[in-house]
């Protein structure tokens, strides 16, 4: 409308998020052909050591990577599992035993000095201590006894994207290790993220529906959680609607009225138990004429208001939240483009404040 | 403006929600004085097997009460602690080793089947099991090696008030009890409770500030971490006000770009550990000028935009989550009247859907 751009924005608005987007085939493939070997070797040495329960540390979007790990752990190792809160140990000095422990931090920059603290903490308390970065040369990485690098090369845009599938990826082969399973359920994805990648066109048609959504609600169940928390906070990061997350058996003990009439909803639907469990809160959702929005099996997509077909046929369901985030990813960005702002710098609106 | 009652509505909306929030004094009476020596009891038992891994498991309110229960662990007892993924069990048949293992499930009607399922299945996977209700003759308290009854008596309001304060203070008494502790520091909350109920006018003046919000923000660290997500349900539950609930660490990690212009900010700040960690975030609100409104002790809520002063001195850090959520049970009762709505019937919203 103007010759002069709008202040604080670049040229093309989303630029960089969409080129490390794009990058996700080549980091898939990256660690699936060159780092694989030092995550076996890593999970064997581990696994000799018989750990009995794990703990996962971490924030943000790491933090649903961790998530992610949670499932992983206690599904297919069979061990008890949990995540950490770290200010137990930063801020109030608790020192637990943790004898036969195995504690995982997964951070993109291995830099956060509360994740620092509370890894060296664990060590010195009888962890096995194990960090996931994209750093090896980061502190956390220093601190920790074990690293695995998640391969995934500088990433530059506010929105986390390929650090979440690299540390998704990473974990998953990490854990196959730990139970000596081959992790070649893994196999297909660098293929399947490319062919996710180019169908942008449906997302984007998509998001138009949310360009005025005040609010939105992600639900899932199972492996498909974790995905439904990083969609919540991708959409959240980058166009700031209110996107609350819930699994789909919390969401029925009370926020269900706030779906009615005011919240769109999506519904991250796995194909394979995941996803039949969640078949009561999809068919409460439909019940009560919510505006139902499915990333999931054509069958599900076809009975909700709307989707997006995830190519889950034959593709195990531990592996599928590293496919099923790429279209949220795109779907986050989308949204915030089809708003006016720039997915790349979500802060623009912060820092207009503080010039005040 | 009209002589019929609109449908759906009692003449006094908010009556049983106010009736079971002014219960609470005498229910943290009945639990200290009646309650107290059966808890004692099960603890000497529990701790005589010397569990040395706790998972909780719960949802919806009392899901925020074992959050509670994960700090008093790690903190109190030193013991690694984990909220378990409940469909890991449900839906996956996940059957860890859980030799060792402490299990807690907290459910104020103990009648979930889900829960009974799970805490069945860790029982048999050679777990400690203890349920945590509120009706010693539910299903999960038959199913549970062994129970505490939270002793609040009937709750029939949608919003749970004092089966939360109730699972707080038996929970604590519970660890007390297995740390060898006599749980002294929990004598002056009956009365501090009911010192706090009595300013209820004093939050109807707070309430008004939130009147037209179309989001919240709500923040802590540590104890206080279990009350801001707590609040953040009340808000949501009563007024469908989308409440998102952060960690103070975690809203530095992205989401604090969506307080700016358009988020109020409440903030729980505890007089301990927890409210410094939480300092440098409440510094960074002010210096984005949120609006923070402060419940917390009474230097902090001078440096806010507005507060509520908790009575915090001399109250040991570990019990003032019992006092923190009782203003803000109180604010999401005041805001939902304030906005036309009856806190009782939450889902009065949901009812006129279905009758399309």
């Amino acid at each position: 409308m103007t010759a002069t751009p709008p202040a604080r924005r670049t040229d093309a608005p989303g630029r960089i998020m969409s080129r490390e987007m794009g990058e996700q085939p080549a980091v898939l493939r990256r660690i699936l052909e060159g780092g694989a070997p030092d995550i076996r070797r890593v999970a064997q040495e581990i696994a000799a050591r018989e750990p009995r329960f794990v703990l996962l540390t971490a924030r943000g979007t790491s933090d649903n990577a961790a998530l992610y790990a949670k499932y992983l752990v206690e599904i297919r190792l069979g061990l008890p599992c949990g995540l950490t809160s770290m200010s137990t140990i930063t801020a109030y000095g608790a020192r637990p035993d943790l004898t036969d422990v195995l504690v995982i931090t997964v951070s993109q920059s291995g830099g956060s000095p509360d994740l620092v603290a509370s890894t060296r903490a664990a060590r010195q308390a009888g962890a096995i201590t194990l960090a996931v970065t994209n750093n090896p040369d980061s502190p956390l990485a220093g601190v920790a006894e074990y690293h695995l690098d998640i391969l995934a090369g500088p990433e530059k845009a506010l929105p986390a994207t390929k650090t979440y599938t690299a540390s998704l990826l990473a974990l998953y082969l990490f854990v196959e290790g730990l139970r000596g399973g081959d992790g070649s359920a893994a196999q297909p994805l660098p293929g399947l993220v490319q062919q996710l990648l180019a169908r942008q066109g449906e997302v984007r048609a998509l998001a138009g529906r949310y360009r005025f959504a005040e609010r939105m609600v992600i639900t899932s169940r199972g492996y498909g959680y974790p995905t439904a928390k990083e969609a919540a906070l991708k959409l959240m990061e980058t166009s700031y609607i209110p996107a609350l997350s819930y699994s789909g058996a919390d969401l029925l003990h009370g926020p269900l009225a706030m779906v009615d009439n005011v919240s769109p909803v999506i519904a991250v639907v796995t194909e394979g138990r995941g996803g039949e469990a969640l078949q009561p809160v999809l068919d409460r959702l439909r019940g009560r004429g919510a505006d139902l929005v499915v990333f999931g099996p054509r069958r599900q997509v076809e009975e909700a208001s709307a989707g997006f077909v995830l190519p889950t046929e034959g593709v195990a369901e531990e592996v599928q939240p590293i496919l099923e985030i790429v279209p949220l990813q795109l779907l986050a960005y989308e949204v915030t483009i089809a708003r006016g702002q720039d997915p790349d710098a979500p802060r623009a609106l912060a820092k207009v404040t503080e010039t005040r």
